[in-house]
């Protein structure tokens, strides 16, 4: 995997130069290219696309980064044609990305399907691209971060950024984003509408979709039984309450409330400087992130560490040791003395 | 301090034969002097505690575990004196333990004062223990669990671990235990009523406390609000559901409901075999948090990290360089190559 040629990049190399100056010109198809270079495993691939980002970071930070979460079947996909081309029309540009998780597990990428935005990706202020198809949670973190940053700096100033709820994927999109919004179903039964644990946390605004038609009313109650959950929890900054909406991709309805309170959002913590403040945070905690999880991996992957690691197990299950000898034994193993 | 001998510990030194006995035997002052040794950070004294711990470890695992959080002013103590009392009355033998992150910098120890529990204190059956008053989370979460396990050999089957709502203990505490509940209050304003962030998460139980006299009626508003607000989480077990309860301290209402719904928490989790997986996952991670955080420290505090990490910090903040390129740096400076 490491060596293999990335797809669309084996045919006509092109040089750091010529990619930076087309994603800066909006070319499209060398935008693509410097995504797919981003994305690549191979070793001198990303030599290129970490020489290429630098030249990129001086451009990059002028958008809305805006996280965008729900389960299947919730809507995600017409709601965010319909969001897209709205603020398309309005004179945006508007890069749509994905983290998908269980791309790797069945084959199928939430975004792999363009043809499921159909009147988005046809649309010329508009970017939709599927999500990277492998690699550790930690490499798609990675590689959707930078490929934020190239469309960035290739102009676009919305960044829809869309998950489905699995596993750690929407804590991984919401610390890249500068607003997160949930996408939620009203009256779906209990299993369907329960909030994951933790959403609430992450949650700027809750948004009941599919309100129209029949299900207008219960798009209401559902969004007031969310208030009255989210008004519950302490807010993580005086500047902003977390909300809960309608909407509806289909009719269009709620979308300009919404926007606008993605750009009342905005307002609100740029002026107190939280804005700032948080991308900085988001910055540095990329980092040490990056270097922890490999200080970590480099410990679990450890032959020594390995070998040791079953029988220590056991035996602290057994109760024959207890977990404080057995973590001292691992450390020496790994080659640090406790 | 790594040396400095542990209060209690200087004058008369036990042999781990006469603490492993002590301990079984129920004695009230050996048992103070184990914990005291495991409380320790002299190298000398953990070396002996975890000898003693071992030889513990048979006879552990039989107690309830229960945690208790909730902000200062919810009436933990007079709560946790109440509920003691009924169940020694009703022939169990309690021990209290606290975590408290705060007591390291106001000074100030939530069971600091054991006179705060007078009742419990001079309860036979009964041991109230003041959480320790140094070290790191990672040292409080270490002593804290083998303190546990030093009170389930001395015969202890109900273990109440409190602590107060601060950083990470409950997460701590919440990791520890078989059962964790929040005491919250009614009509406390918008500031102390709203939960704290990942609370809900945790709860096994939410009581809302002081539901007595003109506040009862108050209480089970709240109750009936944050029962609500339970229902709209998913459910981490399908053996439980969370539950929204009141009670007082103060006139002992409703304490029997609150500890028969602990105890058919047991049973339903004994019977599907949670209980036993949840504690050996607890064992599991505890050992590797600990080998974690001990190496992640390492990472921290490699010179060569330090001395490197400030300006790649910087780097990457003014745009200069980018976080992968800044994380490979520091992993070569820490030994790993990436």
């Amino acid at each position: 995997m490491e060596d293999a040629p990335a797809k669309g990049l084996a045919r006509k190399r092109l040089t750091t130069a010529e990619l930076v100056d087309g994603v800066r010109a909006g070319d499209r198809a060398i935008l693509g290219q410097a995504i797919t270079l981003v994305e690549s495993n191979a070793r001198s691939h990303q030599v290129q696309a970490q020489d290429m980002l630098a030249q990129l970071l001086p451009h990059t930070g002028n958008a809305r980064r805006i996280g965008i979460t729900g389960v299947p079947g919730v809507g995600k996909s017409t709601f965010i044609e319909a969001l897209g081309t709205k603020l398309t029309a309005e004179g945006h540009r508007v890069a749509v990305l994905a983290v998908d998780p269980t791309s790797g597990v069945t084959g199928g990428s939430i975004l792999g399907d363009k043809t499921r935005m159909n009147k988005l990706s046809r649309d010329d202020h508009a970017f939709v691209r599927p999500s990277p198809t492998s690699g550790s949670l930690g490499g798609v973190n990675r590689k959707t971060r930078e490929t934020l940053l190239v469309c960035e700096a290739a102009g676009y100033d919305v960044i829809l950024i869309e998950t489905v709820g699995v596993g750690q994927s929407e804590t991984l999109v919401a610390d890249m984003v500068d607003f997160f919004l949930v996408l939620m179903l009203a009256g779906a039964g209990d299993e369907l509408q329960g909030i994951k644990r933790g959403i609430l946390e992450l949650a700027d605004v809750i948004a009941v979709n599919k309100a129209d038609g029949d299900n207008a009313l219960n798009a209401q109650r559902a969004r007031h039984e969310y208030a009255s959950a989210l008004k519950l929890m302490r807010p993580t900054t005086p500047t902003w309450k977390p909300r809960a909406l309608t909407c509806s991709g289909q009719t269009g309805e709620g979308l300009n409330e919404l926007w606008e309170t993605i750009e009342a959002h905005r307002r609100a913590l740029t002026e107190s400087g939280e804005l700032a403040l948080r991308r900085k945070n988001q910055l540095r905690g990329w980092m040490w992130s990056m270097v922890e999880a490999r200080a970590l991996d480099a410990l679990h992957q450890h032959p020594l560490v390995k070998q040791n690691a079953v029988t220590l197990e056991e035996a602290v299950l057994d109760g024959t040791t207890t977990p404080t000898l057995a973590a001292a034994a691992l450390l020496r193993a790994f080659g640090i003395e406790p």
